[in-house]
């Protein structure tokens, strides 16, 4: 039976044509608009159309040049009833889309952190897109599962992450891809939060789970991004501000202070995040002095590197990341500077079964024969939401096509350049640099007011050659230089310098008048 | 000077090239690996090895024939310190990852909910990665912004929804993509949650949050998909489950006798949410009913239609919609169902306030000048990441390629195809069908015993020919029949029909022996 019933499923394509022939009659011609004949063309013309982009991107400006609400009078109200053609579709890209994109992959962009964007990471999420699994479970698509495993160790290896992170054969820790940095602190804190209640319940089975949750208290630098204080706003819990130092570092006296005083008052010091590499300055907390702390303490540390960690593949950079063996999670974004192109957050623990403990459940149709086996993994109980996509591929192709050398010139390539910017400035007496260049980013400002930095800004950004963003240092207004496109050479950044340089004569000219 | 700068910015191409000639003797070979020239070549082979792979995917065993593990071996324990060639990696797809992938889009594939797949969609995913905006904020780009908003007003009119969901040109509601259904469920519960206790203490500022939050109480029928009990375990909430009926429907009696007691007994009830086709049978709560109590009760109704709410776009699948105008949310899939490519879910909210309200916070680098206009929308505030991709784009292009008549021609093949398994069911007198058919999930079973359903179902998935799983319906073991890929024709479900007749023989002459 086996065989005959394997040869009705193989063998009926000539019955299937003619069956399906039949029906395009009966169904709207709409429907089967694009084939794959189709689409073996247009793909191909949408291939030449990301090349034309990425290789004449310089001549677009930056910033776009519309006013909120300029899209909606361009298209009509409704979806429309009839399909419409490929070419009016393609059309309206560069009519209606493109004047309104900010070019992120623009060398001329040098706004917030980059995002990663390679030829090898676009191939593989093309592939990824056309597998189209949901990854939820082991079984739901096997190699999207192990795929990431295994990719997760490659890259921890990289980073010489302490062998308790990696999953390896039977390691108790682990690797997975999250959508961004802020799920991976909000997944962090919230089997944290697991973990604690259910601690001092077990000790104190009269507590209640919100008489603990009232008592406990996590704590960042005053530095840490924005996403840390919403998790904490979404985990239902006290978030404390820690003093950064005068490098904007979170130190071990100003940690300690903020425990003391809060164990003292009766709360429950549960969770603590570093970062490495802080979104407004690339500050980095003191990890050898925090990570004792927090394991003396029994609190949970998770580290935050989303920008930087790329850095630490290269020996060089490495030394940033001593003290992640105190860590109970670590999180960085390959799709930020490791050209994987967005999304692919990468995250580990050292004990995965607090991740699964806090969020595990399981309904008959997620059940599958092998979950019970204690080998595989189901990483839905690893993130907030179900689905997801098969991201591992991205970082497969990236890293073979680049190899590990690649990488590490690419991030070089990048901190060469962001200390090529800081030295023009440097031989600026107009300016000053505002903190010490340690990685792709530097933090500078006219010597002067607040306010002048402010026009100085906006007279950059609204000239749209360049894009920068601003940021805050302690009273002080500062710009930020980033260096973000995989394009970026030594010459956009002479560009981009001569330009602020001339923007600041003007400003200052005005000023002075 | 604007004029010179400008000329600078442009025409600088010849002398940056030298520069770059220069930098590439310096930088190991690898690096360089794949320019635009390399894309274009290969960009246009993984056109067709995708063309290749969903033509041929009915030759591929649907569900793969791997153990746990399967994959480690087959590939190096680090990544390569020198890049690879790109046929290296190319030929290791079909060799380690395609023999361990579950396919999703095969016509044999009838398990869990469709994932939607289809050409439109991915071209517009190719062009997403190419613009690889982060689209956070307006200024971050803002045609992602724009045409997401819009999209989601096309969205909303295609199924008639309520004007109050739609944000127009001075609505107070509207749309957003958001990762997934679980994701749409808590963003609900947190605005619900910010809302309440807002509410509560500012009229007894007494209350801690603490105290308020240990009182609140959601709801969800005892069909709800488990990650609604997900989203009260990370909000650190109570999640009640109400009694379904006869009819796995929640009703208004079910619902209010819960309410009743829990405020009898102190607590607070503030959130539900109603199920329109849930996961295990596609049954449909009972709106009309449960609606007007939320509203009377003043509890935050949440409607989740992941799978179900494509078919509202036919007229004569709206009524099943209907109540949703006494909601406060409502989401569904398109990523399930209409065709957009994974991920793409769509929600709606009535005050976009109570979602802006939960969330906000406004770090420096993240402001920008046009964001107390109050005309703009700022995405970040209305999900759980700070990151986004420009997932609209998906949308546009299949709802133009396609039309609204082409989509509704799609689903409703989908519904003939489950009514048309269905009747075959029903003329075998071995089986049961054990709910109503509604729309593209049959759910059956052998008359007997749940071991003999169990046996048959793991003789079906180790066959490998076609794929499902099981739910469980009160004491009852089930098999669910969903009808999937976009390719799949009745000669398919013929023949997924005749195969499980065959096996469902030999396990009852088994049984019998």
């Amino acid at each position: 039976m086996a065989i005959a019933s394997s040869v009705s499923f193989n063998c009926h394509q000539g019955e299937r044509e003619s069956k399906r022939a039949n029906r395009e009659e009966a169904t709207p011609a709409a429907f089967f608009n694009m084939d794959s004949r189709e689409f073996r063309r247009r793909g191909k013309e949408m291939v030449d159309y990301i090349a034309d982009y990425l290789d004449g991107i310089e001549g677009r400006p930056v910033y776009p040049d519309v006013e909120p609400g300029y899209l909606r009078p361009l298209i009509p109200a409704t979806a429309p009833q009839e399909p419409e053609t490929y070419e009016d579709i393609i059309k309206d890209i560069e009519k209606i889309i493109m004047p309104g994109v900010t070019h992120w992959h623009s060398p001329y962009f040098f706004a917030y952190f980059p995002t990663a964007s390679s030829y090898p990471a676009m191939l593989a999420d093309m592939l990824c897109g056309a597998i189209g699994c949901i990854g939820f479970s082991w079984a739901a698509s096997p190699a999207c599962t192990e795929l990431e495993t295994v990719m997760m160790d490659w890259l921890g290896k990289m980073l010489e992450l302490p062998e308790a992170f990696l999953a390896g054969r039977a390691g108790e820790g682990g690797g997975v891809i999250q959508g961004s940095a802020s799920e991976a602190t909000l997944v962090a804190l919230l089997a944290a939060r697991t973990k604690v209640i259910r601690q001092l319940q077990a000790a104190s089975p009269e507590f209640t789970q919100a008489a603990i949750m009232e008592k406990l208290v996590a704590y960042t630098s005053d530095q840490a991004h924005s996403s840390v204080e919403r998790a904490g706003l979404i985990g239902g819990i006290k978030l404390k501000a820690v003093p950064s130092d005068g490098n904007f570092s979170m130190r071990a006296s100003a940690l300690q202070e903020a425990l003391e005083r809060d164990k003292a008052a009766g709360l429950i010091p549960f969770f603590v995040v570093a970062t490495l590499g802080t979104t407004s300055c690339c500050s980095f907390d003191n990890l050898l002095e925090v990570g004792p702390i927090c394991n003396q303490e029994g609190v949970w540390l998770h580290i935050d590197a989303a920008y930087a960690g790329s850095a630490f593949i290269c020996p060089e950079f490495r030394y940033l990341l001593n003290g992640v063996e105190f860590a109970d999670s670590f999180n960085f974004n390959p799709h930020k500077w490791l050209l994987v192109n967005f999304d692919c957050s990468a995250m580990w623990v050292k004990r995965r079964t607090d991740l699964t403990g806090a969020f595990n459940m399981d309904p008959v149709y997620l059940k599958h024969s092998h979950q019970d086996s204690g080998f595989i993994t189901d990483y839905r109980h690893w993130q907030i939401p179900l689905g997801r996509r098969f991201r591992s591929l991205k970082m497969w192709f990236v890293f073979r096509m680049y190899g590990v050398k690649g990488l590490q010139a690419y991030i070089r390539k990048h901190v060469e350049l962001s200390h090529e910017f800081e030295s023009l400035v440097r031989q600026d007496p107009r300016f000053e640099i505002c903190t010490e260049v340690i990685l792709g980013l530097v933090c500078f400002r006219l010597k002067g007011s607040n306010e002048l930095n402010e026009t100085l800004l906006q007279r950059i950004n609204s000239a749209k050659k360049i894009h920068l963003v601003p940021c805050r240092l302690r009273d002080k207004f500062v710009l930020r230089f980033a260096v973000c496109a995989r394009t970026v050479e030594s010459a956009h950044v002479q560009l981009a310098w001569e330009h602020i340089s001339d923007l600041a004569s003007s400003v200052l000219r005005a000023e002075r008048e």
